[in-house]
C-alpha cells in the first residue's frame, strides 16, 4: 500500500489532473470515480488506483477485480492500493469516490473519421476555440445522443481531458470520435472536399435552423462563448444559421445551442 | 468609503450571498458584476456598492449615476463607496467586476401568471427538484429565449438567487415570470384546470418529443439530475415524452433535456 502524498506515482497523476501540457506530452488523462473508470475501454487501461476505504467495499474491490482481469482483455496489472490521504491527492473531486486510472487518449486519424468510401449520413459537431470544460464536455455528451459521427475541435478549445470535461462527458469521450484542427481554414476546405455541407450558429445568421436544409452530410459549427465564431468561419461556411429567441435574451449557452442544433439536424 | 471589513453592511451582503436562509427571510437578494447589475428593474434596487477602483473608472460611474437617478425611477438613495479588500469580502466570484447590489427578489402570484382570460398561448417549463444552481439558472435563460411564459418550480429546487444560478440567467431571472410549489401534486391540478397539457420527460416515455401534439397550452417538466422526475409527475402528467438517444448515452444533462424541448414547443 502508497501512503506518502510524495510518493513518485501518486505526484505523477497529481500533476496529471493539473497539466494540460503534461498530458498532452505523455497522452495520459485520469478518469475517476466508479462510473467513468469503469468505463474505460481495456487497451486504454494504464493504471488503477483504489483507496483503503475503497477496497474494503465489495463493490470497489469487483470493479478492480474486472479491471485487471486479462480474460477481458485488461493487463493485468496489479491495482495500487492508496492510503485515503494520499489519495484525495491524486484527485480533482474534493469527495472522491475509491478509484482512479491512468489512462491513454484514445486518439483518431482523419482516416478513422472520415472514411475512403462514406455512404450514407454523416453529421458532425465543430466546436471552434469553445472556452468551458464543462460546456465541451456537455457538448460531447450530447453530440453521442444526437448521434453525430465525430466532434471536431478547430482552434483552442478547453482540454477534453481536463478533469471538469471528463465528468461533463458522463462517458462520451470513450465513445464519440474526435479530431483537432489547429487551423479553422483547413479544416473546412477538408470538410468542402468531401461534400459536408457547414452550418455556421450566428446570432446574425440569416436563416432560422428550422428552415435550413442540412442533408446527409453535414456539420454544426459553434463559436467561442463570448465571442461565438471567428469571422474566418463564418464566411467560409456554407451557410449561416440562427436559432430564434424571445425576450431580451442575447444569446444562448453554446452547449444549449449546440444541443438544439444537432437534434435538428438528426430530425431529417 | 467603507474600509473594514467587518462594517455591518458589508457582512450583511456577504451573508445575503452565502445564506439562503436569509435571501428567503428578507426577499433580498446580490447581484454582482456589470452587466448584471445593470439590469436590475429599478423597483427591486435597493443598495448599491461600488469598489474603490470601480469608483475611478468612468463606464462604472457613469452605471452608479445611472442606477442612482430618481429621473430613471430608481429610489435616488447614495452609492456606497468600499475599499477594494472589504468589496471582494461581499462578492461571491473570486475576481469580482467592482460593482454589487443588493435587491429585492421578482415576486409573483398565481394571478400574474396565470391571466383570468387567457387567450393564445401558453407554455410552461417545469422543474421538479433540480438541484444544481448552474442548471437551474441555464433553464431560466433558455426559457426566455425559447418564449416560455412562465417557469415553474416543484418540490425542492436549486435556489433561483444562489449566486451561481444568477450569473446563469445572463439577467433572465428578472424576465421570466416563476412561481414556486411546494406539492407537485397541487400544480398539476391547478394545470389541468386551466386546461394546460402537461408533458412529463421521461427514460421511458412512450411517445417521441417529435411526435407529441403540444397544443396550445402546455407544460413540460424536468425532473432531478440523478432520478428524473417524481413518480407521482410521471403518473399524473398528460403525457410522458423522451428525446430519442443513440449510443449509449444514458441520459442527457437536464438543460440539455429542457432546451431542446422547450424549442419543440416553440415550433407549433
Amino acid at each position: 500500500m502508497i501512503t506518502s502524498p510524495s510518493n513518485s506515482k501518486i505526484k505523477h497523476v497529481a500533476m496529471l489532473q493539473k497539466d494540460a501540457g503534461l498530458r498532452k506530452m505523455e497522452a495520459l488523462f485520469v478518469t475517476e470515480g466508479f462510473r467513468m473508470t469503469s468505463e474505460v475501454p481495456p487497451v486504454l487501461l494504464r493504471e488503477l488506483y483504489l483507496s483503503e476505504s475503497a477496497a474494503g467495499k465489495p463493490e470497489y474491490a469487483d470493479l478492480a477485480k474486472k479491471l485487471t482481469d486479462p480474460a477481458g482483455g485488461y493487463t493485468g496489472e496489479e491495482v495500487c492500493i492508496v492510503a485515503d490521504k494520499a489519495f484525495e491527492r491524486m484527485c480533482d473531486t474534493k469527495h472522491p469516490q475509491g478509484i482512479c486510472a491512468v489512462v491513454s487518449k484514445p486518439s483518431y486519424k482523419k482516416e478513422d473519421i472520415f472514411p475512403r468510401q462514406a455512404n450514407g449520413k454523416e453529421r458532425y459537431l465543430i466546436l471552434e476555440n469553445v472556452q468551458d470544460p464543462g460546456n465541451v464536455g456537455t457538448m460531447v455528451r450530447t453530440a453521442e445522443a444526437a448521434g453525430m459521427t465525430a466532434v471536431l475541435f478547430a482552434g483552442t478549445c478547453a482540454d477534453l481531458f481536463n478533469p471538469k470535461t471528463i465528468r461533463s462527458t458522463m462517458g462520451s469521450l470513450f465513445r464519440v470520435p474526435f479530431l483537432h484542427f489547429s487551423q479553422t481554414g483547413e479544416m473546412l476546405e477538408l470538410l468542402k472536399n468531401r461534400g459536408i455541407r457547414t452550418f455556421a450558429a450566428a446570432l446574425e445568421g440569416s436563416v432560422s435552423y428550422r428552415d435550413a436544409v442540412y442533408g446527409e452530410k453535414c456539420a454544426v459549427m459553434i463559436g467561442n462563448e463570448g465571442n461565438g465564431l471567428s469571422k474566418e468561419a463564418i464566411s467560409l461556411a456554407d451557410e449561416r444559421i440562427r436559432i430564434p429567441m424571445e425576450g431580451k435574451v442575447e444569446s444562448l449557452n453554446a452547449s444549449i445551442s449546440a444541443a438544439v442544433l444537432m437534434y435538428e439536424m438528426g430530425r431529417e
